[in-house]
């Protein structure tokens, strides 16, 4: 028998080590593989043969796996050149040389990508290795799946602040408004999950041109309705020429995207230049949204942890590869979804967006489709394992 | 039979709340009140007469409230005038028509001077009106008490919060600094907190002057030996001659402290700037930190909803005014607490500070004694009611 390989990539989020430990998982219930290696840090550790044997974790490690945030196997931001193969080629020698057949990429679109190229690459050369890919992103922004293992908890954690937050800014009678800004580069689901609080008063999406003018006045008319303003803003919000209103766009992170950040503050110093109002308190979730384990949504890690499985369990047909694993929405009252699988070039390379008829005009929110949406997502929260006052987690492997 | 009053000041806490439950709470088991009016924006509000009678609330909305965070009540940041009395005198005018004997105050610092003020001011003044206060503070630095209600919770979330990011930052391999900045404007206790992670390589204090020489060669040295470097930093550190490494101490709350943020921002500045690192990145806690009530610690819970009901049974002692409930811990390996009360003086205008005996030299940490104090109060997890995804609360009785 061969044996498999599984990594993961990208940003990581609170809830891609439940699909790692899915596919450990079912390789236990069904062992088709001897072995389940690790990839450290991506692609990059594989290229460098730093692997980690997975295969015989056991079940207390595998449900605190479940609930450990970040990548346990570590990441990389190595993209796989796509100009000369010869990244392509050291990897299936490392394959080779650990009798390797599959790789399970645990990844958002770059990864996706990746997973198109490399079973692609390996078709035209009759190259007998296979790639499946496994969803995570808090953008969402994944094409096919309803949506991407990594959002559920993130939006959970977001309307969890949301609401905490709201109550604080509401304790004093002075006139005052909250900005909270979210992750979400090209798509505003994470910032727009923060609807369904029934908090926010003004919703700066990167779906909709910043207008500076109209996002003012609209702050004026609230402050003057009721003396607060609760605004969601996410990092990736632009003006119509493409440029962030964070604008700090100097550094890339490797893929050339531009590294956001101050979306919030910026916002902040319109509103005091403006003098709409006189006190503005900016809380950028930053780092903390995409590893809130302490806020993970019961369905997220459900689902994550059974695309991991699905991805595997699927697997054990042989012509299954260049695949990646999503969920559908089942049509009904009860929320409850499909398990599919699709060619991985339609779930990479495109933006899902927050659709245009979802997005109320000047700001003013989501429609109910939204609400529809984002709602089941944040239900349930897992049980934790606690260790000294705080969740309990695995020692990363790329770091033992 | 006479009327109480419960009112609450100052920044909001996780559980300021439960201590306002207990409060009601002993009065049911009790009544030694006809009615239990909470005064709505604290001190402000009673001046307005806006009272709100929370003598028969539900059992279910005594423990909804206790996971509701921020002030149920509203706060104020008004400090009543000391020159002359017409303040006190106004607010003795409302007890008197709502008949009410004694007000149970539940704020931090200045609230607990508040307390001192009016019991000293009645006294003087043969005015048979009592007052008492139920401390709270994030920051931790009132005296006489071991630890302040809403302390432990913040911890516990400054502690979910390291661990998560720690485990986030390190997943690429490449060097790089992650900047946590805490609330502390005087005291170090909840940036302190911090060390029982494990995870903080270097701890900045407003109890230790900064010297950038220093803070810059140890962060050197952290990125020379292992390439990541996390830092912790309460938003109170500042320079020998007591300025504010965050430097933007333009605002002040209306009790003339400096409004503080930013001491992370510019942490990463002068890393950069010296470049000593080649990435930083900065979580700046904000107003989360207060709020965080998906991360309360059931030791703060229990213990705020025990002081209020500590402060309401001792005052069916006539005597009992002036005073303030708090908590001594008992000798011995098991964490307990003996709940004890003193004179308002004695607790209030003092700042507490991080025992500089605890404090390792070059920011490196603090002393096992620091464990041995923060371990046992961020221990433990109240079962959340959930609504919508997130921790149920109570609407806010100064927004109905």
């Amino acid at each position: 028998m061969a044996n498999c390989l599984v990594a993961q990539s990208g940003g990581p989020t609170t809830v891609i080590n439940a699909s790692l430990a899915g596919v450990v998982k079912a390789n236990q219930l069904n062992p088709i593989y001897d072995t389940v290696y690790g990839g450290l840090n991506g692609i990059e550790g594989i290229l460098e043969e730093r692997l980690y044997d997975l295969t015989n974790m056991s079940e207390f490690e595998n449900r605190v796996l479940r609930q450990t945030p970040s990548s346990a196997l570590g990441s990389c931001r190595y993209k796989l050149k796509r100009d000369d193969d010869k990244d392509y080629r050291r990897l299936v020698e490392v394959m080779d040389k650990y009798n390797i057949e599959i790789l399970f990429y645990i990844g958002g679109n770059d990864s996706m990508d990746t997973v198109d190229a490399l079973s692609a690459w390996a078709k035209r050369n009759n190259v007998a290795k296979r790639f499946v890919g496994i969803p995570k992103t808090v953008d969402n922004d994944l094409m096919v799946t309803d949506h991407c293992p990594g959002f559920a908890s993130a939006a959970k954690y977001v309307n969890s602040v949301v609401t905490s937050t709201w109550l604080d800014y509401n304790v004093y009678t002075r006139s005052e408004v909250f900005v909270l800004e979210t992750m979400g580069r090209d798509a505003g689901w994470l910032a727009g999950s923060a609807v369904i609080s029934g908090k926010v008063d003004l919703l700066i999406l990167p779906e909709v041109d910043f207008d500076k003018e109209v996002f003012l006045s609209q702050v004026k008319k609230c402050m003057e309705t009721k003396g607060k303003c609760y605004i969601v803003v996410s990092e990736g919000a632009h003006y119509a020429d493409g440029s962030y209103i964070a604008a700090s766009a100097a550094a890339n992170d490797g893929f050339g995207h531009a590294v956001l950040g101050g979306a919030g503050n910026a916002l902040k110093n319109m509103i005091l230049e403006a003098g709409v109002a006189p006190r503005v308190k900016v809380q950028d979730l930053s780092t903390a949204q995409r590893c809130a384990n302490y806020t993970q949504s019961f369905v997220d890690v459900d689902e994550a942890f059974k695309l991991g499985m699905s991805g595997h369990m699927r697997s054990s047909n042989p012509n299954f590869t260049g695949q990646v694993v999503g969920v559908v929405r089942k049509p009904g009252k009860e929320y409850d979804v499909e398990y599919i699988a699709g060619p991985a070039e339609n779930f990479a390379n495109h933006v899902k967006n927050v659709p245009a008829e979802w997005i109320k005009p000047n700001y003013e929110g989501l429609t109910q489709e939204a609400y529809e949406y984002f709602t089941p997502l944040i239900q349930g929260e897992p049980t934790l394992i606690m260790e000294n006052g705080v969740p309990a987690y695995v020692k990363p492997y790329h770091m033992k």
